[in-house]
């Protein structure tokens, strides 16, 4: 069951929130999606986006400029929560980098986060949702994102390519266990065993893939970025997608930082990037 | 003295928020400006942007989309604050439509308000600010604005064409005196005395205006504006122009409501309106 929480026209398309009852995190869940001016005829390329570190489902929607591009190429947009919200954990909201706005996008294993952190099972509920509820192509899926989404997102594809057939990211946590945010977030979620980590971190996973993105990956990265060295590692991923055959178009940005100014200023390619891939 | 608040590299060229101290208000206030790439060569174009009840100088840039086309054009773009802040006027957080965040670019003359609250001579000072500090072309100032700051982008460039030389607006209070935000505005910074309104009212002023805008004025106008029927009234604005012989596009949008998902639909449009204008 969807409520509907709002709903603006933007692009001759449908721009709303939801929010939803879901299994995966046993909470209410928000998310946003545009529906573009092509929606309601055939199935339409989805296209979901992951924000980072205290964002919400709105984030992405208000300040990156998508929807002109979703419109144009008929692609619905949708941007989950960072994370679940009202579980009641103690001490979920006193970092700004763990708990509340701040689920990494994994299934926590650790008590007490385990029962309702629970973001990568949430994506895939979510993902059956959309493609139920507005007729999105089971088929023509991608996801991108940025920063903790970012990492987030070349997760989610790399485990499960059968179900996301393009991915891209900006800025993104690209090894995460060796990432301070990543480490602290790991522990935390999964435990002091790194080995569980390993399903969880791109550049790990890259190692292990079989099968290449036939059309490559897509990174941008702000030179600017004031997390880009200790944070990022966009070089470790790098290293590993040549280790695995994998092409990736890394582009590096002088100037640039780490937020939704850098990510306006590349939306375009990447939605224009996800529709070639997508077909 | 300007201090710079935060710089983001975005589309080639530098957005930016600045503090100063302003000697109409009174008070330190902040504004954001977008330098195109181009800036730093000849004199540039520069185009005022004026925000409605509740924004700050930040939510344009955020919401709006608008550097993508400004870095095309290569334009300056300049958004003020809504009010000053700080004042300490009693009851001036009181309101979301009167005080704060609600300056309706009007000196006030009432007290306790007429100290501090002068917007409209704030944006002349700031004009001078900006021309001198980053480069812009004096004789080539453009001004536009959403809602209040439609209003406001009106009233200063019908008051002013030789400062501002072209001018359009999403939704403007297009006819305050008769709009129940515009009255209570007027009433608490002018005073009872309708007559003194009629400085501050677009739909009056075009009622006496000279010369005509040679390139028209543009105003886009959501029809799913909740707005639209009590506070905005644009058939009165336009039915002034026809009087005056202003030549006026002004269009109407089904299904657009009064929020920036309209505005980033119809900001190409006016961003290209401004730059043929401005020359």
């Amino acid at each position: 069951m969807l409520e509907l929480i709002s709903e603006h026209m933007c692009f001759g398309g449908s721009q709303r929130v939801y929010r939803h009852d879901s299994a995966a995190t046993g909470l209410p869940m928000r998310f946003s999606v545009y529906l573009p001016p092509q929606a309601g005829g055939e199935r339409l390329r989805v296209l979901f986006y992951l924000a980072g570190l205290t964002c919400t489902e709105e984030t992405f929607m208000i300040k990156a400029g998508a929807q002109r591009f979703a419109a144009q190429e008929g692609l619905i947009l949708v941007a989950p929560d960072t994370s679940p919200r009202g579980a009641g954990v103690p001490g979920e909201t006193d970092s700004w980098d763990f708990g509340v706005g701040a689920g990494f996008y994994v299934d926590a294993t650790e008590e007490p986060w385990s029962r309702n952190y629970r973001m990568y099972s949430y994506l895939l509920e979510l993902r059956e949702l959309v493609l139920d509820e507005f007729m999105g192509d089971a088929l023509r899926c991608g996801i991108f994102g940025h920063s903790m989404g970012g990492h987030g997102a070349l997760v989610m594809a790399l485990r499960n390519q059968d179900l996301f057939k393009s991915v891209s990211a900006f800025a993104p946590i690209a090894a995460p266990s060796s990432s301070p945010w990543g480490e602290k977030a790991f522990t935390g979620y999964l435990g002091a065993d790194r080995e569980a980590w390993r399903a969880y971190d791109a550049t790990e996973l890259m190692l292990l893939m079989k099968t290449p993105f036939p059309g490559g990956i897509l990174i941008d990265q702000g030179l600017h970025d004031k997390f880009l060295a200790e944070q990022l590692n966009p070089g470790a991923f790098e290293a590993a997608c040549r280790q695995a055959g994998q092409p990736l178009e890394l582009n590096y940005h002088p100037g640039y930082d780490h937020g939704y100014y850098f990510i306006s200023t590349c939306i375009e390619h990447h939605i224009r990037f996800h529709g070639r891939q997508l077909g």
